[in-house]
């Protein structure tokens, strides 16, 4: 058997070997476009930050390795210009000589990526603007920063390419901006929580400037400039365009194969493309999103890796089958993590989802043991079945273990109301006796018996007099900053002052976190009031409110006259 | 309605809170016999090693706070010395005034705890002898090492309180001997598990003297002599006693109240004991083993949290139920953690289960980004089923994510064939794109497709010649050490050399951690050969080597004459 590989990265790489170790006879043959081969994609801004400090780091795996250990012939600098289905022959083009020449296959994978997005502008004269996307990006881009010391350097698309860059390169000393024309970073995020992120991002001096669409990008003196499309511009030293990723399907666009959403290539969940014989695998598929069932386009290195030994299996008669992605990930900024899984809230909206969420700001470990942080989880659930939908957690320790436990709890089909049973590990430097995932299962279970209703930022309660807003933090808490209108009665106090309020009005409580107000309201529900707790406390309403304030403070760019 | 509880620390402060905020209107009163409420009792060891500076960070929750804002009623130093079930009465000493009085429920809650378990000797004369379960016991021992400043602590057992105490007391710059009869540290773990713990702790300086059973406990020359029943002994300025916790059940047993394993406390999945308006929590309660279905004594902090919340919720009238413990651990010792999760082959083996396992070593996170660290993964499952039995983890970062998540998809019964489908989040710094569970997964679902056959460490192979034992390292890496009678051939020379081995043999192959050799059984088992993979590699034999070594160079014991 022989089998054609198009793409040596993530999918592809992960294909060929598992292939060779299900099939010692079969003849595997992989081109690649760049000049490397089963590169550590994830790791190229940190290459750039100086973070990897050793190209041969990113670039471990050589064509040489693989001929060696698994007998895998991997020709790099080789193009695949078009597949010739009926035939099976695929027509190749070695980027080094020129030559061109039609290889045979059994069976073709193709794994080609994604690539980034870059507007449709002619930027080639324009030495001081990259992409990012092979290791030669990367070598390029710090090839500039060492030889030309840029300053300063604009960023266009705050996805995981553009946020861990800014980080890397504000590390580098530089002045980063990052500009888009989405209102936030990170798109799973729903925009609340991004608020956490864009903060941490500001704190370290990195300048976002939402809401700008780049009409054109130029050349200035010693520089670029980015012109926007409402008349605005910024200059830097440097540009990066990381404003997301497109399938690379050209290739199976020309060969007639079924394509999907974003032009991504239509697979089985035998990575089984619509002409037999053709497989294709990675950020270039369109997968079945596990949570909603829906297609769904999802770049990331797990599925890409977990396709490759998929379709290898698939090829050597192995019954393997890809169950779909959730969507799961990570993301590293300064000393911050977030990470999520599942659907967000804007999501679950679009679809018409009925819907419930809970919020919460719990410690990563035990308050007393050194070293502890909060973060904050957002859970989503159908409000009906409680089967979880997805979450989002912003913090910094523990907060990729919780969203992998949560993966977990999901990918089983899990209901909100389990995760309180979940036996989940604890010493104090690791978590509390009830983990933050735990926690969020009692409160849910709390929303789903009736003992808590709760009421969230996003509410426009009446400001009439028709509704008491009742804040239960200290005095002192409480003259450091409240929400316009709420009046202070600490729960310390409360039982004493419950006859100072009046029954025949709802009562909207907040407190920091949402602890306090909690065991306010079940106070007050008791007593006979129609109460309801706030959602993710004062603390989650103040950093809304200071992005939402930044974010106003509009970032100076140079208006055309 | 009144309720009374008996032990104001993790279930007992759970429940009483969780009461309250379910019924204001009931009357709660908490009998606590040390002088201190819902005390960080996990945190004590840190206490005595200085990680946590302040008393008050161990003794947040005070009586006064409970009154405040629960409006229960504490009462410390007050001993509960009898339960009048028919009357509905507990009869109860305040240990500061004397006074003895009734006092009567409505309901009862028992959480009593764990004592520790203290040999059967008059040690109130030897002020240099200590055990430690409350707060007070903390104090004891923290003021006598700054009052007498010992430079040596003999610490009887070595689980979970014996193993921090050693790394706390080690960082005073004490000389610290764990003193124990059984042969390993840490009994959730297996014994080739255990021995990476052994490692770091002599690394650490600690010393370990095994085999030993305390007969007599003696003040000698200022300090204390452990004498052991095979006549050996040890010195040292002090001692501690953490021999293991025995169910504290006196007062139930005397009530005459149904007892389970070691005398604890028999409860239904509603935390109700044999008698009505009873109920029993924590430490001192018999729990069904979820992954055996057998009863069981799990003294940890988790489940006695849960079961406080659950037995509030069944006495306000709430359908909660606890559905059992899967032992889920984990415990830090100097840089490093281990962690556990449903039962170890030891139980598997005791209970006749048909289990298999696999031993793997993965990085924490991407190898290309700056300090990553290999962890030691086992994991056991049915034979038949492939159902998820349990699994064990020693390494540093990391660790403690990934047995929460194996914990969770036990919970669930998965089976361990799923765990490669895991939509588990990856970035770099936080993980692989094939994460160690997937990783798990693969190597598992490659022995229930016939791909892999194992072979283990402990398997006696035939040293006779009628088999082959490979070694698949580089050459530097076999001169290093190998294990006896293996030949090296790396993996990456085996295609041309496969005609210098013999076909009619078994062959036994190995290689630092499995990778390789997983790679060349796959090649040999495709070219005729009928090979075996081993479970762990060398570098799991080499720490068990090492240990077996280190344990038989006995640690000097003064033998009396």
């Amino acid at each position: 058997m022989k089998v054609v590989i198009v793409g040596g990265v993530a999918g592809g790489a992960t294909a060929a070997a598992r292939l060779r170790r299900l099939d010692e006879q079969a003849q595997i043959i992989v081109f690649e476009k760049s000049g490397f081969v089963s590169y550590a994609n994830c790791g190229l801004p940190y290459f750039i930050g100086g973070v990897i400090e050793n190209e041969e780091a990113l670039t471990l795996q050589t064509p040489e390795n693989f001929k060696i250990r698994f007998n895998i012939d991997v020709n790099v600098h080789h193009e695949v210009l078009a597949i010739h289905k009926e035939a099976q022959t695929v027509t190749v083009k070695n980027l080094a000589t020129g030559e061109i020449f039609d290889e045979s296959y059994d069976r073709l994978i193709l794994s080609p990526g994604a690539k980034p997005t870059v507007p449709n502008l002619d930027l080639t004269a324009l030495k001081q603007v990259f992409s990012l996307r092979t290791v030669e990006d990367t070598l390029n881009i710090h090839r500039y920063i060492q030889a030309n010391k840029p300053k300063s350097v604009l960023l266009a698309g705050g996805g995981f390419i553009g946020v861990e860059l800014a980080e890397n390169l504000c590390d580098l000393g530089m002045d980063v901006t990052i500009v888009q024309s989405q209102p936030q970073l990170m798109a799973p995020l729903d925009s609340e929580m991004a608020a956490f992120l864009h903060s941490t991002m500001r704190a370290h001096g990195v300048k976002l400037a939402f809401g700008h669409r780049v009409s054109n990008i130029r050349a200035v003196d010693g520089g670029v400039e980015a012109v926007f499309k409402d008349g605005g511009s910024l200059q830097a030293d440097m540009m990066v365009l990381a404003i997301g990723v497109t399938p690379d399907t050209k290739l199976a666009k020309d060969a007639g194969l079924t394509l999907g959403i974003r032009e991504s290539i239509v697979v089985t969940d035998k990575m089984e493309t619509s002409h037999k014989n053709i497989y294709a695998v990675g950020d270039a598929v369109q997968v079945k999103h596990s949570i909603t069932g829906e297609n769904a386009l999802i770049s990331l290195a797990g599925p890409a890796n977990k396709q490759g030994r998929i379709v290898a299996d698939v090829i050597c008669g192995l019954d393997s089958r890809y169950h779909g992605s959730q969507g799961s990930s990570v993301l590293k900024l300064f000393d911050m993590t977030m990470a999520t899984t599942g659907i967000n809230e804007r999501t679950a909206k679009a679809l018409g989802l009925h819907y419930d969420k809970v919020y919460l700001s719990p410690a990563n470990h035990a308050g007393y043991y050194p070293g502890g942080n909060i973060m904050t989880m957002k859970v989503l659930f159908d409000a009906t079945t409680y089967k979880l939908l997805g979450a989002q957690i912003v913090g910094y320790d523990g907060v990729d273990k919780r969203i992998d436990v949560l993966a977990t709890a999901m990918h089983m089909g899990m209901t909100a109301l389990q995760l309180k049973d979940l036996d989940l590990a604890y010493a104090p430097p690791y978590s509390s006796a009830k983990d933050p995932v735990n926690m969020a299962g009692f409160m849910i279970e709390n929303i789903a018996n009736g003992t808590v209703k709760q009421w969230f930022m996003e509410d426009a309660l009446p400001r009439d007099g028709s509704v008491t807003l009742l804040d239960t933090r200290t005095a002192e808490e409480y003259a450091g900053g409240h929400i316009n209108g709420f009046q202070n009665i600490p729960v310390d106090d409360l039982r004493e002052n419950l006859h100072t309020l009046e029954k025949t009005k709802p009562i909207y409580v907040v407190c920091q976190s949402g602890l306090r107000s909690y065991i306010a309201c079940r106070m007050l529900r008791q007593n006979g009031f129609d109460a309801y707790n706030m959602a993710g406390g004062y603390r989650l309403y103040a950093v809304v409110a200071e992005n939402a304030q930044a974010s106003k403070e509009a970032l100076p760019c140079g208006k055309e006259s």
